[in-house]
This record gives C-alpha cells, sequence and structure tokens, in this order.
C-alpha cells in the first residue's frame, strides 16, 4: 500500500519537530460577554495592528459569557494588541498566558472499545510520560464509540482537531464506512492511522497494524515523538 | 470546605445535560490559504448575515494552509453562509459537518506522572465506554507533566480549554503552586477538582479524594454524566 503525498509531507514535519518549538509562545486569554459579532470586531483589531493570527478559538459558555483563546506571531506588539481588546466594552478580562501546543504539544488520538481503548491509552500514556520527561510534549486523547456510523464520523472529525500526530483505532472489528473514513483522513489531512490486528477491511488501509494493544499505543507515541529513531516512512506496511 | 458559586452552577448545568444536546448540530469546515485578516473577513461575513458564532477555531498548518471549524446558531441561513464564504478568493474548500460537541462530547482531563495516569484514564475510559453507550458522549484527555511548575501550568490551561467537565490529578506528591492552580481553576473557571489519596496541601483544595485511581477514574465519569444519580454536590469533600 502506498503513502498518501499529504501524509508523508505531514508526517515528516511533524516527526522533526519537538511540539513546543513554534514561533510564538504566548497566547491572549479573553473572557467577555457573549455579543454578537464580538469575534469579528477582535479579529479585526487585530488585523488592523499588522498581527498574524497563528491560533483562534473561541466558543459560548453556559453562563452566557464567550471565552476566546488567541494567538499571534512573535514580532506582533502584544501591549498594543492588549489595550485594544480591552477597549472593547464587554470585555470582562483579558491576560497573557503560555499557547496551548506548549501545553498540550502532539496529540495521539485513540477511538474504540472498551478495554482495548483502555489498554491502547496505557501503553500511549506511559510512553508518552517517558518522551516527556525527555523534552517531549505528547498528550493522548481517547474517546470510546460503538457503531460503524459512528465511529466512521468520529475518524471525519479527527481531520478538524488541531495538533493531531496520530490516530490508533482499538476494536475487534471494522471495516465499510469505517475503512472509507480512514482512507480519508490518511490523504485528504495527512494523519497516519494504526490499528489493531482485527477484523473487518480496516487493516488493509492503515500504516501500521500492531497486534498487541498496549504496544500500539507505545508505538503511536515512539512514531511521533522527535526522540529516537523509530520512522513510520521506515516501517510503513509492516505489522508486528 | 466550601464549594465556589461559579462551580456549583456550572456543575449543575454540565450534570444535567447530555453532551449533544445543543441549539445546533451543524458545523463549518473550511480549509483556504492562510491570508492575513482571514478570520476578520469570515466572521465580518457571518455577522452581517445575522448569524450567531457559537463555537469558533481556527488555526495555521505545517504546510501554510489554515483550518477553520465555526458552529453557528440553528436558526442561520446556512445556505447563504456557505455561499458567501466560498466566495472569498483564498478559500480551498468548505464542508457542512457535525459539531465538536457532538462527536466528543463531555471532556475528563486527566494530569499526572506515569503508573496513576494510566491507571486512572483506564477507569475513566471503560466507565466512559459504558455511559456512551447508554447514550452520553464522554472522551477522556491526558497528559503526562511532571514538576511544579509544568503540573501547575497545565492546570492553568485547562481553564482554556472547552468542554471540561471535570480535572484527575494522579501524582503522589502535589502541593505550593498546583494548589493555586486548583483553587483558581475551581472558582475562576467552575471546573471540579479529584485528587489521588496523595502527600501535599492539593488534596485540602480538591473536590473529592479517591484513593484508587482506577475508581478515580470512574468516579469522573459518573459524576459528569446525565446518566445516574451520583451527584458532586451531594459527596462533596468526602474521602473514598
Amino acid at each position: 500500500m502506498s503513502i498518501p503525498k499529504k501524509l508523508k509531507e505531514r508526517y515528516t514535519w511533524f516527526k522533526q519537530h519537538s511540539a513546543h518549538e513554534e514561533n510564538s509562545s504566548l497566547a491572549f486569554e479573553i473572557i467577555s460577554e457573549d455579543k454578537r459579532g464580538l469575534i469579528s470586531e477582535i479579529s479585526t483589531k487585530i488585523y488592523n495592528l499588522g498581527s498574524d493570527i497563528l491560533f483562534f478559538q473561541s466558543w459560548s459558555e453556559y453562563d452566557g459569557k464567550c471565552h476566546t483563546v488567541i494567538q499571534v506571531d512573535n514580532k506582533s506588539n502584544f501591549d498594543a494588541i492588549l489595550k485594544s481588546i480591552q477597549e472593547i466594552p464587554e470585555i470582562i478580562s483579558v491576560e497573557i498566558t503560555s499557547t496551548s501546543k506548549k501545553t498540550w504539544g502532539k496529540r495521539i488520538i485513540i477511538i474504540g472499545g472498551g478495554a482495548q481503548v483502555s489498554s491502547v491509552a496505557s501503553g500511549a500514556i506511559t510512553e508518552a510520560d517517558r518522551h516527556n520527561i525527555r523534552g517531549e510534549t505528547i498528550s493522548v486523547d481517547t474517546i470510546a464509540v460503538i457503531g460503524e456510523d459512528e465511529i466512521s464520523n468520529t475518524i471525519d472529525a479527527v481531520g478538524k482537531l488541531h495538533r493531531v500526530g496520530i490516530l490508533v483505532l482499538a476494536g475487534s472489528l471494522m471495516g465499510g464506512k469505517i475503512t472509507k473514513s480512514v482512507k480519508n483522513l490518511r490523504s485528504v489531512h495527512g494523519i497516519p492511522v494504526i490499528a489493531l490486528n482485527m477484523a473487518g477491511s480496516v487493516t488493509k488501509v492503515c500504516d501500521l497494524v500492531v497486534s498487541d494493544p498496549v504496544e500500539a499505543g507505545v508505538m503511536a507515541v515512539m512514531l511521533i515523538s522527535n526522540i529516537g529513531a523509530f520512522n513510520l516512512l521506515k516501517v510503513h506496511g509492516d505489522k508486528y
């Protein structure tokens, strides 16, 4: 099986960089009233100050307040941005904090059913701990999902997450729509996929098949960490 | 120990609702060239069409492309928004997809060191699987971190995440700056905290102390799921 061009490029870039290397380490954390048009107002102010926004997240909270996190490039005039945001009447507080990439780093996503998800997670978390002690930052995010449609939709949603390094599928049977979603995630989003050695067509379209769930989790970390020589492009298509 | 007002309100709201109840189930997924000012342009267009943005996330990818996910309220004219976004020359693709809240649901965050993080995660993932089968959507996100400053900074960063239901601290010794960060997360962000029964001052400021790591993970799920009667406000301050 061939490796999609985008996967090869994105993986090589992802593997080479430590998660906390980036051109900005500061973010603005804003709490405000939930006024319609506020995202437009804040982002236009930052644009007018000549800054490049690297990350922007904003959402409504349960109490009608709006939370916003904005990361701008290092050449930005942080004081001027801070001042200009504070001038907006609906702003309750603005703080300058470290970025989410620096804190949570590269992400491993684990999707599948009960016992196997826990085992894969256990391997990945223990191995991530060892890499993080040595200077990487790798977090492990899991969701237990059942059903072909549900798993397929969840895999599609992985392409909408930021900082994802690799996906591990933890189950005993996956195929049909799931296989289509894996193909799409790999070719359109360039995200590599490990599968347990399971029934169904999904193992035929994954980058690596691993029989032991703990080992699958450990390998996921080794593959995206910039520490160590294990490289997906060298073991691609292997079964363990 | 008293329960901060914000925690009581936010927890009650969080507990009562299933993760996929919300006033919009659709989001726009946009891939574009990474032009400065694009966030301002897109959000202004949506504002001018009279829509309320419930969630907005945008970031730069490795290849110089920009990824944007936008959730608007159900009353919005989805076709008009789609058309108006497509008119921007830098847009490569726009798709209408389901929301991240519907897919990933309520989040449990686990922070701490190696073996204990894995054990807490194992309990939480296995229990989340059981609740998700019954109609909830709960995901479990973990990071292994070492050091007082690092753990403290990571706890501060939990307040910047969206959809967080509860934080579990998995370690054998936590105090000092970590204790301050827990106090702040609870009172300012209203996010409850479970700690393992560990050394250090942190257990004195948490909502629940649980000795067994697997049980701590299981309880985290039970506390935020809208299935079942286990309620933080009834067991608050207990040690298990």
